[in-house]
């Protein structure tokens, strides 16, 4: 009897070529198939929520795969976590309905940029923050993000190349935020575009470091350009830290 | 003209072989004096305050060191960052009174150990904390801390074999509190023998686990024997955080 089943997946991204297979370079998606396919003694290729790029890292990322094994499908978390490298580890495998697809669920997933202000950088916190020297206006900021709720057209935010049928999406919450010298900034959205969270970060920097005012993201958004927003910052500052699905344990069609 | 130069020191012990030199393996001192003698074009050696073990990190470790150079000793820790790996940081460089040694001073130190309580470790939170998958009781483990409080024989909490005078220390603070699905264990006192914290890590771990009772630590400072306290914990969960000088600036003799 074949069936679904879903993973919660956690990983550094330090050391991986991203999520998605490559024909060089080992990838959290390489990784689950060779050992899932280890594991249970079939060839298996599992289906990614969020396609994450070098360097991004995840507490909550999904993917799917089916099986015909008889292993319990919450069983397989702690087989698969025996195998798999320990910057990877699975929070949770469960089985779900045999249509149910991570990309073509109504989701909503949040994402966290943490950013360390200070004289210097600290070593421990040097894989999962980007270290700044500048202080950047938190309010100035704060009032900058307001703009980016809603549903907009977010091509301005859109790696150029990216190939997407539309570039609107809906950002659901920013929230801005001190925690002792780390700036953490949570984006909450029910899609994004490739690079979206990382080209809104480094512009809502560019704000807080006094080189745009707050509502000239208005403008940015309605430039429709890439090249009117600020730059991309760096990866390993950003983890993919939770989905939400609205149809959570039911089917969902390809749209 | 010479000068004796105090650095604040931050790492992350993974990669090291602890602080002190050794004739095998990279330690955190050996690239100080390495990179202090390209940067000073002089023979360099530093005194470092606490020799942390293989794997434990620092925010705050001191190292003196003297020197000729013109170099004025607040801009060292700028051109030292440039040379020294990124998991070796200096937050702060200046000149100190000549004869000011940082074991001979009268100091406070803060450690904290970090348990990452989940049902399966978060790799991004590896290095720095220990993965448990118990839920150890806090207010057990609470109220034995307190037994620790003040000045005792703590030889029952230092690795056999290790040579020192006196095995009595004075502990000022243990702080237990949980952060989210983190354990936190602040211990601050004047002075530690070698594997103390680890040591009172993992007999505090075994109170919250029911195997021992909250007053038994007592007991196990009276005995005088390092086999009966618990097991030493793993050296990644620690974090030397902050050394505080009674005699800040001024020089202080050896005793």
């Amino acid at each position: 009897m074949q069936k679904r089943v879903r993973l919660i997946v956690a990983y550094d991204g330090t050391n991986y070529h991203g999520w998605q297979l490559q024909n060089n370079g080992i990838t959290i998606e390489s990784e689950l198939n060779r050992c899932l396919t280890e594991l249970l003694q079939e060839p298996i290729e599992v289906t990614g929520a969020s396609r994450t790029d070098a360097g991004v890292h995840a507490l909550g990322n999904v993917a799917v795969f089916d099986t015909q094994s008889r292993i319990p499908a919450e069983k397989i978390s702690y087989a698969l976590n025996m195998r798999l490298p320990e910057d990877i580890r699975i929070q949770k495998s469960e089985e779900i309905a045999p249509d149910w697809h991570p990309r073509y669920c109504d989701s909503r997933k949040t994402y966290e940029y943490r950013i360390y202000r200070g004289e210097f950088s600290l070593p421990t916190k040097r894989l999962y923050s980007l270290f700044t020297y500048h202080k950047p206006d938190v309010a100035r900021m704060q009032e900058a993000a307001k703009y980016f709720v809603g549903e907009h057209d977010f091509k301005s935010f859109c790696q150029v190349g990216a190939q997407v049928k539309s570039t609107v999406r809906r950002v659901t919450e920013v929230k801005i935020y001190e925690e002792d010298a780390d700036l953490v900034i949570r984006v909450t959205g029910e899609g994004f575009l490739y690079n979206m969270v990382r080209i809104m970060v480094g512009t809502l920097l560019e704000v807080g470091l006094g080189k745009r005012e707050p509502w000239q993201i208005q403008e940015i958004l309605a430039a429709k350009n890439r090249e009117a927003a600020g730059p991309t910052a760096p990866a390993h500052g950003l983890t993919l830290i939770k989905y939400e699905f609205l149809q959570e344990k039911t089917g969902c069609l390809e749209k």
